[in-house]
């Protein structure tokens, strides 16, 4: 791997990929793609830019793709619906999160394949992980596999995709996070709540997985860390 | 198979295709989806709505992509290129004809499956043939097994690629229109050529090979008898 594509949504997982990246030995240049495909936030975005810009990246896209690009009753893509507390895989319709898109990262996969050919990268990397999948069937190992093949039997160019947290459980991505240098200050202004508040709701099945994760490495979480200080007098009241 | 989805383009095989889909046994609706994604020519959009509309079929998507979401040096994507003359496969750098779009299959099918999944669709019908592919990776069998793969790794429901015309060259698939009610005559509206031209230009290689599959199936081609009649009598001036 010499030239690798990140895909970046601005959470804590792909920003620990694209500092994972960065660092990895041999590469000569990281670049990065974002997809804007109406999440509720722009927020997302924001935390995209900046994370990359703190990469140093040497191309950062943002790829708009048209509101109902993608379909579902994702309260993700679907402004009909909200995002519910999270319970329990157990709990879910079918075992799948309600926020579950379907296709995301196949399609997400599908145009970064096409902008790395483009830019001559031989890597695609993405942040998904089975520990966490929570029911997405497109964050498991099974499904990397096929679309690898899938990639390399479509396109003239061999192109690999990395998944360098997917056996990773939220815990152990913090603990890579911490020996990527440069990868906890960029964490400060990565993005993860799913109602799209800053700070953090606390409550959505993304910042308890968050949560969890730097609680059990015994590390504080740079994000909150950002918002508690300076501390909020009115808070207090 | 009951409830296909097929990807729509308004060319021969694609038209072959959706008529293969209505007629299959079993199949009890038929549903339509076309990609506006930077063609050059409003003519491709024009014939699959009026395929479609003599299909009847349950429901047709016009999605329109966003202007460079597929990039690259194909004439089909970017105006700063022109479509050329085809000469031979062996004639092509590294085999590929200069209009191969890098992930465009991968993108259709993946929009597709999201689609399909909204839609209770069990089946995505294509018309890749791998005997005219003429250097695209993606129109080969292990292409489309490998996406078949994906699609059932990363989706919650199983949706099956059928690709009615994969093995059929251009003579085999006139044979088969032949055979399906009602498809000859959608197929005086499909539209091959890659110049755009209507009368077709009769020198791209679209043009070539379908003009050979008919004059081998020893059918005359609809599309072309319409423009020929009336007769222009400028053209004989």
């Amino acid at each position: 791997m010499k030239k690798p594509l990140v895909i970046l949504s601005g959470g804590q997982d792909s920003t620990t990929c694209l500092f994972w990246a960065k660092r990895y030995p041999g590469v000569e240049q990281v670049h990065a793609i974002t997809f804007d495909y109406g999440q509720r936030h722009a927020i997302e975005i924001e935390s995209a830019l900046k994370v990359a810009e703190m990469a140093e990246v040497a191309s950062h896209e943002i790829v708009k793709l048209p509101d109902g690009v993608l379909r579902g009753t994702s309260p993700l893509v679907n402004a009909d619906h909200e995002v519910g507390r999270y319970e329990s895989a157990e709990a879910l319709p079918g075992g799948l999160e309600d926020t579950f898109v379907p296709a995301r990262n196949i399609l997400f996969l599908t145009l970064a394949a096409n902008r790395a050919y483009c830019l001559g990268c031989d890597a695609l990397v993405i942040g998904v992980s089975q520990e966490d999948f929570g029911g997405y069937p497109d964050c498991r190992i099974e499904f990397i596999a096929a679309m690898d093949r899938a990639i390399a039997e479509g396109m003239p160019k061999r192109i690999q995709i990395r998944t360098p947290v997917i056996a990773l459980n939220k815990r152990l991505t913090v603990d890579l996070a911490v020996r990527l240098d440069g990868c906890m200050a960029a964490l400060t202004y990565s993005h993860t709540c799913y109602s799209g508040e800053l700070p953090p709701c606390g409550s959505c099945h993304a910042c308890l997985l968050r949560a969890k994760g730097f609680r059990e490495a015994g590390v504080s979480d740079p994000l909150i860390e950002r918002h508690r200080q300076p501390a909020n007098p009115e808070a207090r009241a």
